[in-house]
């Protein structure tokens, strides 16, 4: 199954080390690419891209300049879209929907404010517990329930370094 | 089940978003308190507990000067410590494990650098991938997979604010 994540209105200052999680929480839990708008953030990109390429696998990450235009061209080319948000339907609920999927589907993740036409855009508004907590903590929670916990067990392909797990201490291969 | 998280070595000018859901994810997640060392930072602490107070439950938020003191403090009164790191066993398969404990656990969330003695004071070490991702998406998958998704329906009594979820729009309750 094809997914990507697109975060919007990224902040430069504010938003850097979450975006930047939000970024490799969708390629450490199955998602095969990042899209953001907002402020364009060379360091963010760089970041995802050092990470992809020393530990392996696909993944793409890119810039879109309105996320409006960027949902609605994947709409227009036959993807889904699932808006993350609080407000949105138990995650519980409509996991089981998306696992049957057989069309790409975009993740949405919010920024810091989401106008309405992306809840009317978005075939299903998500929310991962009704309180506040965190769009990182939503997204893998996200794409641990469409992959049923299966992403925990992902390869990724032509790794640089990788970790053998350890009772203690750290273990790193390099290849 | 009796869970507390502990934050180390919290950096108030860089860590306090990353720090501070890590914090609402606790509580969101299902565990008891946040306790967090490092710097002391009054917003981080504000902030979680308003959330608390306008969203119900219960939920601590400490600071702790030491943590290694704080850490062995909780062992000494009987409690049991996972540090999750990316160097360390499987999440799925340690969890199975800590479901069945009988004692108080704490989760320990390390900060920029963790040294070898937390490593040896935990009684288990805790990977969620072997992927770099974020401390946040971590701990809520870490607590997740002890209480086997059931957080997701916990309730939080004496709430001011509680979020009806909607299939479009937003729906909040002041009582």
């Amino acid at each position: 199954m094809r997914i990507k994540v697109v975060r919007l209105s990224h902040r430069l200052f504010r938003d850097q080390r979450i975006t930047t999680h939000c970024a490799l929480v969708s390629r450490a839990f199955g998602a095969d690419g990042f899209v953001y708008s907002g402020e364009r953030d060379t360091k963010l990109e760089a970041t995802t891209r050092k990470v992809a390429s020393n530990w392996g696998g696909r993944f793409s990450c890119e810039y879109a300049d309105s996320y409006m235009r960027f949902i609605k061209a994947w709409k227009k080319n036959g993807g889904l879209v699932a808006h993350l948000t609080v407000y949105g339907l138990p995650v519980q609920k409509v996991a089981p929907k998306l696992r049957k999927l057989r069309k790409p589907l975009l993740l949405v993740v919010g920024g810091e404010k989401v106008p309405p036409e992306v809840y009317q855009a978005a075939d299903w508004n998500v929310a991962v517990t009704g309180q506040p907590h965190s769009e990182v903590a939503a997204l893998a929670m996200m794409l641990d329930r469409i992959f049923s916990g299966r992403e925990l067990e992902k390869k990724f392909p032509k790794a640089r370094l990788a970790i053998v797990p350890q009772e203690r201490g750290k273990r790193v291969i390099r290849k």
